[in-house]
């Protein structure tokens, strides 16, 4: 491995290069066209073999080694979010109103950095490599499942990604076997009363009543109805009955999300709102259009591939300590790979509070500490050649 | 009417005498055995024609004038309470556990002594009086409806009654068209839902909280679903779930009250209320019972005698207020008299601050202004005198 | 009044044009140019003393009778509603999205023309007759409270006013003594939580949960804190907290109307109001912002002057039908005028189901039966001269 | 270990006749009589230390082996829980309403037939065993914190002890690092509000509502205010506000369970309460009394032992599978020996279809698979021997 640390090192700097030219032309989720052509470019500079288009937008790229062996594909996503920028640095977003500020741009540099190292590495690979450079992660359906039916992980034996984290100091590793990162859905409440005036409520339907019943009692799907071992989110994010003061509202509409780790969780919890909802309109005698949209499945890491990526982790340069850590409710499409390959998501730091780099994701001032790009090509590049090793036979050991 | 005036004065002493006796024996509803016979009694000593047992313990004495003419009817009520009387008086009930907390030793008290007057000037009579005296007037179904099957009211052209009321000073009547005294139903819920272990709710059909919804579910009976200008409540008055820490109750019952003056809104309120119980519980998968039982109709005075009596009474003897009163909430069967035959029921005032008689109905320290007595038969006496000589084609003149 | 009726009559077509006239043009609360200057015109062509913007825009003007007596105010309302009109005649609106969709274009060709007629009368008059033309009563704070102090009841002794009303039949007479519309106020509830994602609710105050709490919490006022026997409607007629899916609201905004007839369950209500957000902001730590805004008061009818007009008004031509009608949860600023001096606010019905005239006031088929205009002013001119003739120690008879 | 093993089977039948002896003679919890005494005399005719009245009724017996080292603790509970047996056996409870339905009467024959074993081994032992008794584990306080108090865990260097579980089949071990069983806390709220006539409910503060609300309201502190991610159950198990169906009532009485994991989100959980119900009541102008109850902590398993320990179970004669398993919301008073000394708590199988023996703990059908005591005692006893080995400085294999 001391080759592939030494060249990582050496490529830092076009590392932090490429991820701060790619954080000034963020593209939206399934709007991206620069970045995939870019990524496109620097593949066939390094002579892989490339597919574009893939699934959509999305770039697969296929390092053959000199020697058989398995096939081991790496993930980084490249889009960005609607979100204006608000960090004042040199390389900040060129696009008004859109920004990465969920680390894809980190993730793509590591990602082809680390392809540039392996390549100059490629007459001792003992097995292909393939990367997936997928678009639009943070926009449901997402991408990843366009890109597994365009066949993206055909041949594939296993699938490693990691995220960038700021919620993990930079030089800590995190890594959970089983659920990690929760099922988010998302769904829709419309309450179809019948309006009227305010001073006369006995001849409405009042929608602004049933929807506020129906809050109250959807809270009882999380405190009641599911496995208090089981974690469970059920968040009605928004209520629009808007109208003038004297006028009683003719519908409601209630948005929310809900957040699971189980499918079974998922599906009591689907039952129980139609349940819950149907009953609160029939004791308002109201009408009522319910929209229960499933967002990515939970990402749920294998047992032994995680064990072998955390086991050889602390031995990687510029790791500091790796930990088992709680899963989060947030989603993420990483899942889809999974469900069809064995693998494992882990997060790498790039906290640091010194710089004052701790926004949480999705903040207008959200930054990383770039240090953590290296130890995240490292990991990743220590892992997929551990993985081709052992499956070739040979002995791996933690340097 | 100075000869009825004059008369029932004389006998004001006898009004007390009997008022007190009859307070130191009372009888619960439908097990008044002693009363009816003194009633009875009295009447025949009277002369009069006397029916008893009408409708199960009822008693109607008939006063035959000496002159043809219509039929007046007169009722009062002469049963007791299930409270043990506080009151510290020589004439404290003697029952323990029983007591006439509401007045109705008084009302007895009062038309005996009418009728003995009355018969003292039966020649002159232009007509026929009518003395009923109702058993049960405090416990539903109560006794008024089998008195009216068992022919209390047969030939009855009017019929009036009084309630001596703690609420209006001694001197003062109260009146009012329409609407006076609420109808009075009882409702019952009960909730099956499945126990279990409080720490597994997931495991439960937790009939707590859906009794607790519907608590607040029917708040909004009255809040949205009566029109706001029919007075009407519904109260749980009782919730009873009762268990361990750490078992969660297989059922909830929930008892209460629904008061209306108008069958419209009587009929929508238990409509919605069975409509509410069972979107709720089909909205927590749980089965219930509902049972609503309906009491007493609304007392709804005739427009036409309400304001005949009215009329005459500023002019009576002891009267020394007459006004239009607020409809009270509370239940009484007069109203099943007024569903078969015009007339009016109205208030006759025995509160008395300086004596500290001001406790409300049905309280342990409940007692009257006995001269309030006095001024009832004063004003029943001239209502059933006057209607007789204007039937009879003459002009009535209050005095 | 033979001589009034006759007048008037023949003054119908006259009324019905300038009612007509001003259906085209109509003006919104606050903004009337035009309409005050017509109806000044009008005044002064008549030799009526006449004052233009009184309290803003309104116009009083003064008949001084030929004999001495007491001074009366008639009172017309002359706005329009910001509602594009949907009846298809030939003299609808000319203004798009303002309408007469209350019927103060008739109102106002009944005064003038009774003015006009009464005018023609001022010898015989015995006294004073105050017209009182009034801006803006559909928009809060309305006209009428600017012109009082602006002294358009200097020295008035009693005043009249009436609506034309849709839901009585043309022909009928409404009157009520005692509260007859309520008090129409509104308010508004701002709860601010703390936002944030909607996988992590608890990082965050939901507003969404406290808003919807408040509501159910608020149907309390009515059902369980007012007197049941004094008519309220407390609305929350719109709730927003509009979000994405995923995030959780920071603020939601409620707003609604509160009607009461009473001061004391008006200000009953605000008190419990506040009482109930201010427990339920605590119980889930948020902060709220709460305004409650009085409107008009109820219009409080006297009972010597709604006996008075009611008692006339059968004898006078075109009027079939004279009856005590249930109060409106509907405002009207004509409670200011009769906080001050006594008076009567009456309904005239301007139904008629056979030429599908039956749309509810503020509606944009909103149309008036027009024979109702002779009817309004035959009730207000008989109950002006009467009343001055009564005043001055005559007899005064329904013909 | 093999000696170990023979000496347990072979003593087999034994443990199954104590068993049952207990089992016909169960004690409830803090009224232990019989049952300390024929434990005491166990040890005492074994020869070993015996300490009696221990924290109240425990007993600890000690067992100084051969060789010096380091002391191993073995806990047993041996109270029974207030419940009528339905099991139809020669061996069922001879006391009417007390059953050892938890199954402590195998605790205890394991842990004295275990002890007979070990004193046998005694020259060659490497340490001291602690054979805890403990009472009172049903019922809060529960035993444990006074045992510890009156000095039986002093000089104890790790503490071992198992349940016997009927939700794992016979032939299984669970076992779980960090929180395994729950806090389980207790509640009571009393809501004192006004009574009164249901039929005038604006003169009373309405218990029933209050209390209803507040079971809606801490619905939320479950599914807004704690981590989703950890684990958390708020049960209002009971609620009884008992009257007349047309009396409002005064007070209302809320009481429930609380179970946590962490102490973090037990504190949360009581603070968050507070809040709740303090605003609640002011909303509503009520004064309440709240008391929270902590009871067991949550037992939490230090992960070194329980690795130890998990890692020998598996060649453990009898054992067919060991494996990780969720941990239980119930609560047992071991974790406060954890408090103190390190440890672990592991669940041992005795669920038997076959036999009909699946009810769960608690029930009145409760059983065992004797079997399964055999296999505790095989545990117990490999854990306590490996552990003094390993200290003792030699290595530990699984045999």
């Amino acid at each position: 491995m001391e080759q592939l640390y030494t060249k990582l090192q050496s490529y830092y700097d076009e590392m932090v290069e490429i991820r701060r030219h790619l954080h000034q032309y963020p593209e939206l989720s399934f709007q991206e066209v620069q970045t995939p052509n870019y990524i496109a470019a620097y593949h066939e500079k390094l002579g892989n073999e490339v597919r574009t288009n893939v699934g959509g937008r999305g770039v697969v790229a296929t390092l053959k080694g000199g020697k058989p062996g398995k096939t081991v594909a790496l993930r980084a996503d490249f889009d960005a979010l609607p979100i204006q920028e608000e960090n004042d640095v040199e390389y900040a977003s060129k696009v008004p109103g859109v920004m990465h500020a969920c680390g894809h741009d980190g993730h793509t540099a590591t990602l082809l950095v680390l392809a540039k190292t392996l390549a100059e590495m490629k007459d001792e690979l003992e097995g292909t490599i393939v990367f997936i450079h997928q678009h639009a992660e943070e926009l449901a359906p997402g991408g990843a499942i366009a890109m597994i039916e365009d066949g993206c992980l055909d041949g594939v034996d296993v699938i490693y990604g990691t995220h960038l984290w700021t919620i993990l100091p930079y030089g800590d590793v995190g890594y959970r076997t089983g659920p990690v990162m929760a099922a988010a859905d998302s769904f829709k409440i419309k309450i179809q009363g019948k309006g009227g005036h305010g001073a006369q409520p006995h001849r409405t339907k009042d929608s602004v009543v049933v929807g506020a019943q129906l809050v109250g009692n959807l809270q009882q799907v999380v405190s009641r109805r599911t496995n208090p071992l089981d974690p469970a989110v059920l968040t009605v994010a928004s209520f629009v009955a808007q109208n003038a003061f004297n006028v009683i509202a003719d519908t409601a509409e209630l948005i929310g999300t809900v957040r699971t780790f189980k499918e079974e969780t998922r599906s009591l919890i689907e039952n129980e709102m139609e349940r819950i909802i149907s009953g609160t309109c029939a004791a308002a005698d109201v009408t009522y259009e319910f929209k229960y949209n499933r967002g990515y499945p939970a990402v749920v890491n294998h047992k032994e591939d995680t064990e072998f990526v955390a086991g050889l982790a602390p031995a990687v340069p510029g790791v500091a300590n790796v930990y088992e850590i709680e899963p989060s409710m947030g989603g993420e499409d990483f899942g889809y790979y999974m469900q069809k390959v064995p693998g494992t998501f882990f997060f790498t730091g790039v906290q640091n509070p010194d710089w004052d780099v701790t926004y949480p994701h999705h903040h207008p001032k959200f930054d990383i500490d770039e240090r953590g790009l290296l130890v995240a090509a490292n990991v990743l590049g220590t892992a997929a050649l551990s993985y081709l090793k052992k499956e070739a036979g040979k002995k791996v050991e933690a340097i």
